[in-house]
């Protein structure tokens, strides 16, 4: 049958005001936001209900026709951006954008899988409770592809992944049958735990329509360290230290070296060197709680001046006002930005065994030193859960072309030396289409075939978000 | 062929001091704990090593014959109780009992599945860590169980559920591959997450052979609350209160009803009457922090005092000694003893969306007094994470017989009363042979097909734990 065809029975079921084809009204949803992939698609849906997803995704299962599903388009690996095939079909989730509830008893909250993730951390902190997944796409980004992706970021050593945000999640499965797992209970043991599968399946199994997910209590109490050390050995032993001194209230333990520090000097406006000199590396700490300000600096100013003392850093500043605290945080969180106006790069979120961090960081600087010596090292990330964004950049005087042309045997190499460490080649980004290569050459067969079995009892007609992840 | 010659292949592969075939050898691995089931079984494996699981599950798959998991044999629902087929073959995990790495930097413990869970809290304990799954069986109960289980216990409201502990597992799968996922990475975002369906799956899928679980801060100084309510709404009003003032430091809260005193009382030995009147019922908080066990205790006055003062609860009594904490926890842990003490009874280990709890249990107690007037209800539980232990005894004068004779009616009248309003039929013990044919009966049919499709593609020959949870 022709694809006219199709479109036209798709208009048929949903609506013209759900389904577009023009060429003009599709090409915004063909690529990624940074432009890395471009794909093709007969048709973008954007329906408004669960019921029309699912009336979609039947349609799409009987004839056969792949579905990509899309949230917020601010994915890193291409997962939520459609291949060549003309025949793709894209599934926005934006219309799909209510709060359903907002409970400060069961302290649940409970929305649409196209709700934009800041707008939810407002609405639970107008209601007196933290939605701490806090990433800096956030104000774009929709909470059905952070659960989708099983997103990270600052806030993952205190509260974790998204995955352990979700209570419960509603899903169209390609049959278009409706998997009802919405629960809010928090403790539920009646079998496998099947939402898990959905979570981080990168739209590969189903769409996510609607996700319950707990709440925290707000702490609007913060104080922010930022620490020179000399090594990351050194950022280990302080690591060590503050877990142990501050318990829950450690919501953020970043490092950067100081060449990211020299880059966001150089690029971004408004910020100001930290200290009277320049230091190998950083920590941002962030320390959070619900109340009483006066003893959270107290804490603080006591383990940071033992630190200090026993070695541990080498310089500290304590933020002593808000200002100051965001001041301390634009240093950590204009690297990307300031990587970006520098020109072409490659990136690697990878993560390892903690304690095995100074010594990768020696052995791979090795390896890539030894395929190009001029290459510039800018390492940084969510150092308290083993997550660095090992990312490279040209050599002085390098093309612009450099990344395209020498990034793979680099990227070979340092994904190579992750796996050698017992990390993991993905921390919290994904493996979309960017990963797929190495992740299907890295991972057990075994638990690859357990993967393919599963994708092939949900998705039997293999229409899901063809070529990302599998 | 005969049974005998498998045991026979058996001994040849695995040595005599791992097969035991004498009925006096294997009679102690019949039953479970409380008496309620009785199996049979041709052999007993004790195993000391993840490859002699490997041979075993090999020859078992080979052969057709089944094999059930054995932990600690702590669990409430026969998971670990073989079936009355005498083909059966029970593994016990008792000899894998080896701490394999305590890591105070990376916050993570790795363990044998047969490690005794008490051991493994102390163990972390010394190393300055809290290993927070904690339980009334801890004693007896091993990790492994704890896992395949997905156990709960008092620290759930802070610290979630064994799953949420978990960061990687190794487990041997019916066809004796061995699943290498015993990885300590605290973000690892490749592919399904496959180690999500092993736990809480009950031996139906795979025998967990060694657990990687995240430790954290110990939190030495603690504080204990008893507080009075006149109702399970006023425990709700108080809860909200204490997750919004006290944060992360909450880590139990438990109800019991002015009852469920009396029957301690009664029963226990070294227990005194909290407050000079007896109150409906009864909230039970303990707060923990890293140190300052001066602010902890002035935090707690304050809220309390508050809610005092709020009309939050009716009176309340603050632990000024670990004496006085351990009589206060005391009154909460006698519970199930002196129900046991009291004679026949039946158990109902159930949650609930947290806010609906007083609309559920004024509901319930209406249907159960319809079937029986005279029950007697003794409720308590976990009531932070809406999960009650709603436990009924025989009417005064009533034969021990009345739970065998009229349990099933009653049983069903509340389980539907939890389903009513969105419930679990198990909160924290499990399916296993007790509750399979309300499982089964409850259960959304498209996840009960997911599930066996996920069963058929793990164990094909069916030979993991059978007749438990599907």
């Amino acid at each position: 049958m022709s694809q006219n065809t199709f479109a036209e029975r798709l208009t048929a079921a949903l609506g013209p005001d759900v389904v577009f084809t023009r060429p003009d009204d599709i090409a915004p949803w063909l690529a990624d936001w940074r432009g890395m992939y471009k794909g093709q698609a007969q048709a973008v849906l954007r329906p408004r209900t669960t019921e029309e997803v699912s009336r979609a995704l039947a349609l799409c299962q009987a004839e056969g026709v792949p579905v990509v599903p899309r949230g917020g388009n601010t994915g890193l690996c291409g997962a939520a951006t459609p291949d060549a095939s003309p025949a793709n079909v894209v599934l926005s989730l934006d219309r799909m954008n209510a709060i359903r509830s907002i409970d400060t008893i069961a302290n649940t909250l409970v929305a649409e899988a196209g709700c934009i993730l800041g707008n939810l951390r407002r609405a639970a902190q107008e209601a007196g409770r933290l939605l701490p997944l806090s990433l800096a796409a956030e104000d774009s980004s929709q909470i059905g592809g952070n659960v989708a992706t099983n997103a990270g970021g600052v806030n993952v050593v205190r509260y974790g992944m998204t995955r352990e945000l979700v209570l419960g999640l509603e899903a169209v499965l390609p049959t278009g049958e409706i998997f009802h797992g919405l629960r809010t209970l928090r403790k539920d043991n009646t079998g496998y735990d099947l939402k898990q599968l959905l979570i981080g399946s990168e739209g590969t199994l189903g769409v996510i329509t609607a996700v319950a997910l707990r709440l925290f209590p707000r702490t609007d109490v913060r104080t922010v360290v930022l620490a020179a050390v000399e090594s990351p050995a050194q950022a280990l032993s302080l690591y060590e230290r503050l877990f142990q001194a501050c318990g829950a209230r450690l919501q953020a333990y970043e490092f950067f070296t100081g060449d990211c520090l020299d880059l966001v000097l150089r690029h971004a406006e408004g910020v100001q060197e930290p200290f009277a000199q320049r230091y190998p590396g950083y920590v941002l700490m962030e320390l959070a709680d619900t109340e009483d300000e006066a003893a959270l600096t107290a804490l603080l100013e006591k383990v940071i001046g033992q630190a200090l003392e026993d070695g541990l850093c080498l310089d500290a500043a304590v933020s002593a006002s808000l200002a100051q605290l965001q001041a301390l945080w634009k240093l950590r969180e204009e690297i990307s930005e300031a990587q970006r106006a520098d020109g072409p790069h490659l990136k690697h979120d990878v993560s390892l065994p903690i304690e095995t961090i100074p010594a990768f960081m020696e052995s791979a600087q090795q390896r890539v030193r030894e395929l190009d010596p001029g290459i510039r090292f800018y390492i940084f990330g969510h150092f308290g859960d083993g997550n660095l964004h090992y990312n490279l950049s040209r050599p002085e005087g390098a093309p612009r072309e450099w990344a395209a042309r020498d990034g793979a045997r680099v990227t070979d190499a340092v994904l190579d030396e992750v796996h050698r460490y017992g990390g993991s080649i993905s921390a919290e980004h994904g493996i979309g289409q960017l990963k797929r290569e190495h992740f299907l050459h890295t991972k057990d067969p075994l638990e690859l075939r357990l993967m393919a079995g599963i994708k092939r009892l949900v998705d039997p007609a293999g229409i899901m978000n063809p070529g990302k992840l599998l």
